[in-house]
């Protein structure tokens, strides 16, 4: 194998708020070999997801944190360079989380090999990715929208909400969109199909989010927190499903919003309307995998779900992008361009 | 029909914060004349319970409001005096939400007869009434308790909490009691088999709590809220689920209690470790009434379920024994003897 180097975005240090530059380091190391059955891979496109600010975190949570030193996590699409493991060689495309670097040495066992030809390879890390199963897991099984119901969706503009709103659609729902500027809304309703979207931003959002849901809203698709959350509530219905898969407004807080206490308050909604509030992440429905392929894919073959990506060029440039993404400043799914993709 | 006097107790005035006496007239009108389909009735048991006080108020819920100047709202175990209803004659016990009055006129529809050799006729206000199908249904159907796991429930020595800590035991579950006095958690142990028990008033009733639950809590039954609820949320396992019935700390507050605002890190808790919170009341599962019945019935024959009932004599009794309700002042299920039990 040809030596080089393997570029790596190492956490730094863990942020207090909003992640700085300087949490992050670039490090570079002699490319590794892979030891047996494992592989060397060149990183094409690397996922950055709202999930990755609470691995900077030493707090417990359903995954391990990051350590200080250690290559931030993330999913990533790459080319194999040399394989040692059995059903891989060198050319294939693959997915698995192999970090923020463009260099590799991964096991192969976690990794999943990509058809190129079926679908975009990017598409693996956003719409036929952790994002799509996100939104078709958490809408279908927490969610279960019937048709005629109202399904609310905020970050509606991003990866898992654009899907969450588009599959509301199939299923007969009114789907109503909350994003943070007046571009991403046009889009949800003229690009996306969405009944309605609102701008969280906007004066008066409060109320305009009232007046594009008159029956009410029977799902609301919660990945943000925040102000949006208030809004929701009062609009919920009788028996309203809200899986929770998210809270970005949240996740640079160092400590609790000062008060009124509104626990007693959501909770006495969850009492009389009797709500339904259940917190998920992808992987509790491993075993719908296919099922989501399938139904995604077919979807997107038949024009009914469409998507949009937002590439940012250059592994060096993944800081600065993880934290615009969490002020919304990304528009679609946001993806690194660590290395081009092979010509045919 | 003979005439006489049917005394009353209306709704006075709303309370702000904690219900005073002068929030409640007692009134004397004539006995009415049952209409056809109709009876007129003594009633024996008035049922005192916690969602009266949010019938006192205005709010819109998931049942009407109480207006000034009417009877209030409540169940009672009656005799039948009278009878212009197929199917009731004179001497039958039964059922209905009567009201806090001593002979009401009532709709034969909304009654339900009473078997006294059965069951004492004051369960069915109770462990075999409204309380306990709230403690059945909604442990099984939104606790779901599984063999070997730990299910915790406050106001435990009270109507509802009393039957989901022995449910829970029957169903092989660590079953941790939260009370209000070291009586009451006595009883909880030494009467009802709970495996252990907590005041939650005692100091330092948190680290008690966690000793008491060395794994976990998987099923925290709500039916208090308050501080109670944040010494159970540190404890809650991965997967939880917390069905939600009650919030009595909560229902005499007249605004949000002061900050900080802890809902977000209710919502964070809720998405890492996946909890289920589902708000539910007794009639979202009355197709299991008949069950309910069956089960709860066969576990009192066994000695399986005990019960224990606080009772106060002569309805003018009644607003002070829900005040104290609302302090937690009763000790069992709370009801008011407002006539003698028939001679057999």
């Amino acid at each position: 194998m040809s030596q080089g180097i393997n570029r790596r975005i190492l956490l730094a240090s863990r942020p207090v708020g909003a992640p700085q530059a300087s949490d992050f380091a670039m490090d570079e190391a002699p490319i590794a070999a892979p030891g047996e059955d494992e592989v060397l891979l060149r990183t094409i496109y690397l996922s950055l997801d709202p999930y990755m600010r609470g691995r900077m975190n030493a707090t417990k949570s359903y995954a391990p944190s990051v350590e200080i030193g250690e290559v931030m996590v993330g999913g990533a699409v790459s080319e194999v360079m040399t394989s040692n493991a059995g059903g891989y060689r060198s050319g294939d495309i693959v997915f698995g989380y192999t970090g923020w670097q463009d260099h590799p040495v991964a096991p192969a066992e976690g990794l999943r090999k990509l058809d190129p030809a079926r679908a975009p390879m990017s598409t693996a890390l956003g719409v036929l990715g952790m994002p799509g199963m996100t939104a078709y897991t958490g809408l279908l099984n927490i969610g279960k929208p019937r048709e005629g119901e109202t399904v609310a969706v905020a970050a509606a503009s991003g990866a898992v909400g654009s899907i969450v709103g588009q599959i509301a659609r199939i299923k007969g729902c009114r789907a109503v969109g909350i994003a943070g500027t007046a571009e991403k809304c046009d889009y949800l309703t003229a690009e996306l199909g969405f009944d309605a979207a609102l701008n969280h931003r906007a004066d008066g959002f409060a109320e305009a989010l009232a007046e594009a849901c008159p029956d009410g809203i029977d799902v609301y698709f919660e990945n943000v927190g925040g102000h949006v959350f208030q809004a929701i509530l009062p609009l919920l219905n009788e028996f309203a499903r809200i899986p929770v898969c998210g809270l970005i407004a949240h996740y640079n807080a160092t400590e609790p919003p000062p008060g009124p206490d509104h626990l007693p308050v959501l909770m006495g909604h969850v009492l009389r309307r009797r709500f339904t509030v259940r917190g998920f992440i992808v992987w509790d429905f491993a075993d719908q995998e296919h099922e989501f392929l399938d139904a995604v894919g077919g979807w997107i073959d038949d024009g009914r779900i469409k998507y949009r990506e937002d590439v940012v060029d250059g592994l060096e440039n993944a800081p600065g992008a993880l934290i615009g993404l969490l002020e919304g400043k990304n528009f679609g799914k946001l993806v690194v361009r660590v290395g081009p993709e092979p010509t045919a």
